[in-house]
């Protein structure tokens, strides 16, 4: 397998984007990338997507992103595995360069989520969740997470105001960038008080319904070091892993396996353990999903994930600084481009380019994308190429 | 790259399955596969399928589906390229072994159609095309098709009879094929005088609304001579190309650009030219799809694919055989996982397995997968492993 790098990267702003269309969106981040990386063309691209079919009317975006672009005729395939559709399609990306049927390949991300109404919008969203035993009765992700949620506190005796932290901490961040859609700093009283969604989470537990795009550029990593008009970042390991959709198949709904999985494959294909990684983007859709998600990755124990934010460790100051961008309760959560925008995160921070957000030591960084209630993960790791 | 074959390949019957759901239809495709490859586990999982959301809201159909088949927590990602969808999927798979990162890749793909009512049905198809520039103003795809051979018929000369050749041709042959969603003979004077749907198509010139699916197993060449227990076929080309979705944005609606592009490039991997090939298995959703296509894949001049059936060239003891499975016309059109449908054609035929169908000469075969009017088309070149 060939060394894979990252050469440009670019989203839009994330948010509430009434008059740009999803092909508006797409093209904007994906001109952006390629003027980062300094390329006029692509060989291939991938598009990750979760549902442009229920929010827009609009399936086979692939070819129509691909024309837009001006890049027809070359191969362009839309990913979908929920919301780690775009951690996926960055993996389909990193496999055809590996494979050295390509050189400069797109891996975007886009989603156009504001153009349906809130109840078709929640209906779009929980076809992400098995439709026949959980959706078809009326559950949707908050409360499938507030499962999780009540779950993990009478195991593991986490706090109310843990997930809390988790959101404070998150718009801290998200606070600092300027593509977020929520630029506000909250308390842990804001949380606590807002609106109630599915107990015990309320709506500042929640990330957004956004649109958005993001997109990378990668190509070998000897072209890289030739062609790069900024530092190229290496893809250290690339992995994905699956886990039932249904949260009543699981042993243990606390425990996000498909993240457990993707994580051991990707510390063993860079040879790292995750003492080695200096900080994270991770899947915060729900504050408790952030905390599921650092036990997974083996960042903290099993049922420690309640402190990490309480306790600073993931503050952009702590030992471990997790959501650096704002995450997706901050940032926003455009479901098929949020994967690329946490690249977009990495990459940013690994050049030393993320500004007032900047975090002091950047050597080395995680990405954890996440599908529904846990039933797909991707994993990414990447470090500036020497 | 790493040479790649196929060991396995299974099917469902095509038809209105009315009592079997996406995933089950999936799952007994899968087994199928790994069944006729003789191995119990998978690495890694591509599912083809162009709107399970609309279809049946269910996304998120990858991890499902992995799990269904009791191969979680592997990677599985659905893949996307409207009515390609089947080709695109092969193709990632192709691709993930060729780099080297995984050995057996299940290749999928799967359309579960008749859950919704005819214009749901419609509506969902439709969305392969421009939503904003067709779809939206009415425009479905029996209609663009129309135009198609309307601006076919004025630029070349081609005769009404001529599209009724492919549907006889394409019938003959799925007469003779078990899976086959429409086991009948019919005549051109059927055709002529079967129901009006977009002047100057009929219904007999239209594949129909089909539920199936069906799978493949890849692995590398050196494993395949190793492991397989038939013959096992090599993929000595895997290409994919694109145009715009939109036919108004195109030079001349008559030729198709995706498909000429994706074979030329196969032609290229291959070291072949048409020539070379004995039979293929092409994306006939209409009647002129198909004489449009084989004049994109240099089978025969511009101009001159109308002749193609009517002369006999293109029938099972022809010249260059179309089609033996039936084609989508007479085997049905799951969307989805009509790619992969084709692929199991050709590994049959070239395998000496077709029965009664099967051709004297197949010893090299060719799979042509298009989606919507030609935005999408994936391109498979095939012989058994030497």
């Amino acid at each position: 397998m060939r060394d894979v790098a990252i050469i440009g990267i670019g989203m839009t702003d994330f948010g509430e984007l009434w008059t740009e269309s999803l092909r508006d969106l797409f093209v904007k981040a994906a001109l952006e990338a390629m003027d980062d990386a300094g390329v006029d063309h692509i060989d291939s691209m991938y598009v990750g997507s979760m549902s442009s079919g229920l929010f827009t009317g609009q399936e086979h975006i692939g070819s129509l992103l691909a024309a837009y672009l001006g890049q027809a005729p070359i191969p362009a395939t839309r990913v979908e595995t929920a919301c780690a559709s775009g951690g996926a399609a960055l993996r389909c990306g990193y496999l055809e360069v590996a494979s050295g049927a390509s050189d400069i390949v797109l891996c975007g991300g886009v989603e156009k989520m504001t153009d349906v109404s809130g109840g078709r919008c929640t209906y779009a969203l929980a076809t992400a969740s098995d439709q026949d035993y959980e959706a078809f009765h009326g559950v949707t992700f908050p409360g499938l997470y507030a499962m999780i949620a009540v779950a993990h506190m009478a195991k593991y005796g986490t706090k109310r105001e843990d997930l809390a932290h988790v959101a404070v901490k998150n718009h801290d961040n998200g606070f600092l960038n300027p593509h977020a859609q929520y630029r506000m700093k909250i308390t842990v009283e804001d949380v606590l008080n807002s609106v109630k969604v599915a107990d015990p989470l309320n709506i500042l537990d929640c990330s957004p319904v956004t649109d958005g795009a993001a997109a990378a550029i990668v190509c070998p990593a000897d072209m890289a070091r030739k062609i790069a008009r900024k530092a190229p970042v290496k893809i250290l390991a690339s992995a994905q892993a699956t886990d039932t959709i249904a949260l009543h198949e699981r042993e243990d709904i606390t425990w996000n396996n498909a993240t457990a999985a993707a994580a051991e494959k990707a510390y063993k294909q860079a040879g790292l353990s995750p003492q080695d990684i200096c900080f994270a983007e991770v899947h915060d859709c729900f504050t408790i999903a952030e905390i599921c998600v650092l036990e997974a990755l083996g960042v903290v124990e099993k049922g420690k994930g309640g402190e990490a934010s309480r306790s600073g460790m993931t503050a952009r100051d702590g030992k471990f600084p997790v959501n650096p961008s704002g995450g997706l309760k901050s940032k926003g959560h455009p479901v098929g481009a949020t994967g690329i925008a946490q690249i977009h995160e990495i990459v940013t921070q690994l050049r030393g380019e993320a500004g007032e957000r900047q975090l002091s030591d950047a050597r080395r960084g995680l990405a954890q994308n996440m599908g529904g209630s846990g039933g797909s993960a991707v994993v990414h790791i990447m470090e500036v190429l020497s």
